[in-house]
């Protein structure tokens, strides 16, 4: 498996060239085009890393899981659901035209920025702070490591150009879909976007997700069952932006993608899989990961389907 | 089993009366609204019956599962998904919105009309007479039933009320996604969605694709393994109109749903399930049928997820 | 004001190279990219004709004036606008999405092709044929000149590629808007787009709208006044597709332009201009005729406001 | 003349009761729904006030042609439509939707929120209370009444709930259209609405715009020649939200309608009119204003067309 990971990354590597970092956040615009790497952590804990595995990057749209574990168990089903959908979204990650059109206001999914905006301010918690705090404990459970933190540089120039989500988030508040101060929430998004991790990290959090919810490495579940089968239902029909039914089709598992290059797939019962590379298709798919679990879903039979 | 079926079917009678019986289609508002029945046929070949499973209906949307299946044998997929999109919609089945808004005009899936008239296309035969024999055959053999036939009342009250969906072609035509003759591809859509079944033709019909594409009581394949596979993925992120995501989260299986009230599912390597409602809610899924999957789906713990 | 004409279309020669002639209908693209001409007809039945006044072209657009025209005065004001608006839209001319999403489906405003269909729909004849001849009459007592006749050559290429307008006819036969013979209705709709002028016949019609419905020639009311008056008001808020705002900021005087290359201006009181320029902006509006009636509205005052 | 406006407004006194007052700004909601009154402010001075014309209320989008004034005054017209267009929109005022399709997110006309809050950004001052200031000091003159001031009940309940205009502004700052502080510009904007006045003062605005921008008491020339006309374009194709068109139709002069309930109309080189009546119909405007001005223009040979 080592060996077909590591010629899958090799093989990948030159269509990178064709992706672009993500500019309109200034911070990571310093992201290196070129790098592509991964991590497969099974379910029996072990780990295989190739490529240029020790990259460091944020998670981005990847918190966007965490937060939705956090609301649904927070929360329960009916009171997320009741304020946002999750319906899969032909439009850009980024966009206001689908928020207005619906006819009661509510995001279409968890996944898209206007849900997660939603989700992050129904995370438990009195303030920011409580609610980041809450996001944050939970990352570092799934991924079994204390020492992950927010990338502070990024964090403020997701702060200082996010007018698009700011926009958003006044939309929602508008409309009585979010309720408490939109600053407070956006500071804990941007936050959770901006914490910044390598692929074992996620491709251990995905292990979580693909072995039921419950951690490979203590046995203890840290995700309930029903709160697990709903996120891999998610990720399946909304997990990549508006290319989420090729995904499905292509490669057939369970995943989430960011803007900091990575895509986190989860194979149930048998590994969470990530992969970093910076360089993004124009949907804001890592170009060369989407390659790369292409690859390793032909060559290892991962499809669900 | 059985008496598992026999109970989701009887709780949920009465969620009927809050349906409607498609009506655009004057020979459809004959359907009956208060009929509930299913059929469950796995993969040893057993078939349960329950309710009302003697109510005749015509498939509607259902056929596009077996025209995609045809398009994708006879053309392969890189052409097929070079004139559809795989991508699920947050429209309406009959939305011309969103293939206009697409960049190149392309429909987003084979599951919208849109989509469904371009693989009608694509089906191999000179002319539509040829096409619809194609398809036709398919799902004689998909069913196990040589007698299924078209119902002449239902395809010429399509063919007189169908003008929306020739708007859909001739707008498809001047974009040349469809080349050939309009008039004659209608036909054949009008024809396939005309085709008069009962649960248990449509049971079998998802027993195959359970089955990986090989029919449970010949041991033939009749469907190509990749092909089957992409089915499935589509079924599962765009099978159900707008509420595809929602299914999956409440369902999460692979299922199809059309206006004649029926709803295929199918639960991979172990049985395919037809359920028919006449009764639909706004979006066009029969309102009893969800309810009944979603009742199967927890006590038979189906979901793929 | 001969040579105020002649400088102004002098001046303007040069931007012609940067539009396009039309081609999607392929007749239309042989017209000369070149060429730019005008003629000015005032009330007191002076005639002046500069630059490539002998340029014939097909009026296109410019009939939709002419159909109005005929729908009001046939079945009356309340009639023609409980079926189409008149509201400007700021989407492009052959648009269906607009359409679409009008909570009643009616088209905008009598100005883009749906609206134009639906007029063409309501013009007085038992058929095509009756219908046709109703405006062909209309435009030959306007432009006071027996002998104009449909071009044959536009018309064949316009009904073999208009499959646009053939979804837009369908879509809206398929909403109720429309209920006669949608074949039947395109057939008027392609001969009235596809009638053959030069600018001093156009110049003509525009004075009998700029003398309030009467003749200069003869002192004949030709359009009742009410008519006028709502024909006048459509101009100006619809009259130059996604760009009407602009012109009647810069020009400000009621107008309609074609995809032939032809703008026919309406200066109230005084005279009737039409301009001839087959290259289009992206618009589809003369991008000659365009800056022609920018340089006389600023040097003959023009503007309405 | 007298009689006419008295006639006119009994006439229409009972429509106002299926008109709703506007209720999302809280304050707005204690407007009187019976009320209707109208003054007629005509060129040589003659002020006439007939009906409910004690009635104070808040000018909302009336503002808007006063901020376009100063905007175009302080920056010249190329300046102000490389930012904001003037083309017309069959959205409602509040929309994002059409926003965000045009391709370079350029609000489509100065009179929907967005393109307001564009021009409030380019108005002259270095900050929110300069800007305010040169608006304020623009609609004394043009009103000839110095005691015209901002209701600050009414101006906190917009600030308070102005998460829809927050949206937009953001929005705007995220695609480079404002550049300043999004909440000092937004703070001008709602002060702007928030202007309390008497009909009278709004028809001897309406008296100046009609008299080409020479004040009719004094001569002074308040505003430049081009930037009047530009006014009346713009008030004729966009003042009435996505009615414009009808009022145009209907109508014929240049106006702009506010939720507060007033409608300022300008007969050129005749006279200003203000109606106030804070019953809105479902586009926003006054349901009795706008009858007012049905029968006033009917009656007085009004429209321009």
């Amino acid at each position: 498996m080592k060996t077909i990971l590591k010629n899958v990354i090799e093989n990948n590597r030159d269509i990178t060239k064709f992706g672009q970092v993500a500019t309109y956040i200034p911070e990571l615009a310093k992201g290196n085009r070129d790098a592509l790497g991964a991590c497969i952590f099974d379910t029996s804990c072990n780990s295989i890393l190739e490529g240029d595995y020790e990259t460091k990057f944020t998670i981005q749209s990847v918190s966007k899981v965490v937060t939705l574990i956090c609301a649904l168990i927070d929360n329960g089903k009916e009171a997320v659901f009741s304020k946002v959908g999750n319906e899969p979204s032909a439009d850009p990650f980024n966009s206001l035209l689908k928020l207005e059109i619906q006819e009661n206001h509510k995001p279409l999914n968890p996944f898209i920025n206007a849900g997660a905006i939603v989700c992050t301010s129904l995370v438990s918690g009195d303030n920011g702070i409580e609610k980041f705090s809450r996001i944050h404990n939970m990352i570092k459970k799934l991924s079994n490591n204390d020492d992950i933190d927010v990338n502070y540089s990024v964090y403020n120039s997701e702060k200082l150009t996010g007018n698009t989500n700011r926009a958003i988030a006044y939309y929602l508040k508008g409309a009585n879909i979010i309720e408490k101060d939109v600053e407070d929430i956006l500071d804990t998004y941007f936050k959770s976007c901006s914490i910044e991790v390598l692929v074992e990290d996620i491709a251990k959090v995905a292990s979580v997700i693909a072995n039921n919810g419950v951690a490979p490495w203590s046995n203890e579940r840290l995700i309930p069952e029903e709160v697990n089968r709903i996120v891999k239902a998610i990720m399946t029909t909304c997990g990549l932006y508006d290319t989420s039914g090729t995904f499905s089709v292509n490669v057939g598992v369970p995943a989430k993608s960011g803007v900091g290059g990575c895509i986190m797939a989860v194979v149930p019962n048998r590994m969470g899989i990530a992969v970093v590379g910076p360089a993004l298709d124009k949907h804001g798919n890592s170009i060369g990961g989407v390659k790369v679990m292409e690859g390793l879903s032909r060559e290892l039979n991962l499809s669900i389907f």
